[in-house]
């Protein structure tokens, strides 16, 4: 397997990368002008700079490496979308994305970009799930693949754990929509023994997560949220997540959109990094309660970067 | 010496660092997105992400630690007066920063938030080195430190050539106003025998360093040009940096303003990286003539990336 990249002058053969060889390793990012403002020790992992930009190529490429079928189905708000149709094209693969309509454009373009179909639905009409189990009855032989309730995807995730793991980090905040990241990272910082406290970070508007955590029982919420957390639009963690956010993550935090807000224009303002709202989610679970987390090594994982330019500067 | 960071509830003490302690080691970003669009290999040196936002620091640190003086005078655009005031801050030293009143305003709120005195000018009225002149016969034990024509500017400047040496880059780009970043890039990767080409890359509307490089004598602009790069809004390149270039780089490439938005809008959209129109200099080099680095491992170094929310909307 090869794959030819560049310009067509300059043709270069690479052989199929290992998950490890193809990802991006996380971007540390410690802004004092942050930090001074806050009066906090904050490092950023941002996963920004990853493979089409979010942190999801780490889940989708070890997917669309391991799985044997030669197409993958999935439905995705943008980020996966994006990055498994890439990943697909790294593996030489076929891939489907179901997305809602009111992606960001960006996303759909990305998804489109690499080869990907786009089957593009409205939410209120039908859901992700249904509109995909549709879809896998059209085509048996694919993969029908979870943007996060997937073992090979809270696999791929787990190696931002290890990234993060042996830094000193007294605390680590997470985004969290389905839970495919927050999995990752407990399970790559408890395979390394780091015993660094996880938080989870959700949109207030959709607070399934935190409404699950604290009755102990997986709660769904009964619509998709219209939280400007793209990312975190979800009904439910996934049922393979679940226990591993259960006895995993030492406390859930509820970010309402104000503070995702103001999230993301600090970042562009005092770290002169460009987030996606969803990806600026922990760092608003900062500003929800300063004093919580003083005098702590805190690591705050930035998700994503991608984000429509007509959305970023109405938040800018 | 020592300093107290962070909140006042968790104090901490650190001795007076070294420059390659206090300096941020560069980003290197490879956006396959970039990279697929352009068709070219090309490896981002991100200094947006230095402290203070952009390289200067690395100039400034170096200054501030180096120099007897206890006060330090300086004219600046914007990004040596925010990197020198906070040098100032950390080695315990006074700093005045004459500054054009048409400078970004996030800039010139920066200089001041770290304590220093921001002296603001009309350059229709008087240029920045004869209110420094002024200036200087008003402090006369300050030390008068250009922002890029100095011996301890290149010298800090060189740590990023140190960083971009061994990598096996066929051609590095820098972004030139005065010169004084790419004299540093020159000296780091000539110490460490690296053979890479050196390419700066300087506004059309500005563009003496070309002119100079071209006739083999130092020109200046006849005014401040008005490009939107404003960290190259300079009338000459320095003395100090004038041989270093003539011997040290391959070529000079002009940047239209057109070209210099065209790479902060393709920045955002396709590498997730907010850069100011200066720092983007260097891929609008690129996209002045794609051709001419085809099938090479390029370097573009990202000076800076402090821009005003107003700009930065207009250009995205």
């Amino acid at each position: 397997m090869s794959s030819v990249v560049n310009s067509s002058v300059c043709v270069k053969f690479f052989s199929m990368r290992t998950l490890k060889e193809a990802i991006r390793p996380t971007t540390f990012i410690v802004s004092s002008k942050l930090n001074d403002a806050l009066g906090l020790d904050i490092t950023i992992a941002s996963e920004t700079f990853q493979h089409t930009g979010s942190f999801k190529f780490r889940a989708a490429y070890n997917l669309a490496l391991s799985v044997e079928q030669d197409e993958i189905l999935t439905a995705s708000s943008g980020n996966f979308g994006q990055a498994l149709a890439y990943a697909c094209k790294l593996t030489g693969k076929r891939c489907t994305v179901v997305m809602p309509e009111t992606s960001a454009q960006v996303k759909i373009d990305a998804v489109r970009g690499f080869g990907a179909t786009v089957d593009l639905i409205d939410t209120k009409q039908i859901g992700r799930n249904e509109r995909v189990a549709e879809l896998a009855a059209l085509m048996p032989e694919a993969y029908h693949a979870s943007a996060y309730d997937d073992e090979y995807v809270i696999a791929g995730n787990s190696t931002l754990g290890d990234e993060l793991a042996g830094k000193g980090f007294d605390a680590v905040i997470v985004p969290v929509g389905g839970g495919g990241l927050i999995s990752g990272v407990v399970t790559g910082l408890c395979r390394s023994g780091d015993t660094a406290e996880v938080f989870g970070a959700e949109p207030l508007i959709g607070n399934d997560a935190t409404r699950s955590f604290r009755e102990g029982r997986l709660i769904p919420n009964d619509t998709e949220p219209t939280t400007i957390a793209d990312g975190a639009r979800t009904i439910s963690l996934g049922k393979l997540n679940w226990p591993i956010i259960r006895d995993g993550v030492k406390d859930m935090i509820e970010v309402s959109d104000e503070k995702i807000a103001d999230a993301v224009r600090m970042y562009y303002g005092l770290a002169n990094l460009k987030s996606e709202p969803t990806g600026a989610l922990t760092l608003g679970a900062l500003l929800e309660d300063l004093e919580r987390f003083a005098c702590k090594r805190l690591c705050i994982v930035v998700s994503g970067g991608n984000v429509d330019p007509a959305v970023y500067k109405e938040l800018i």
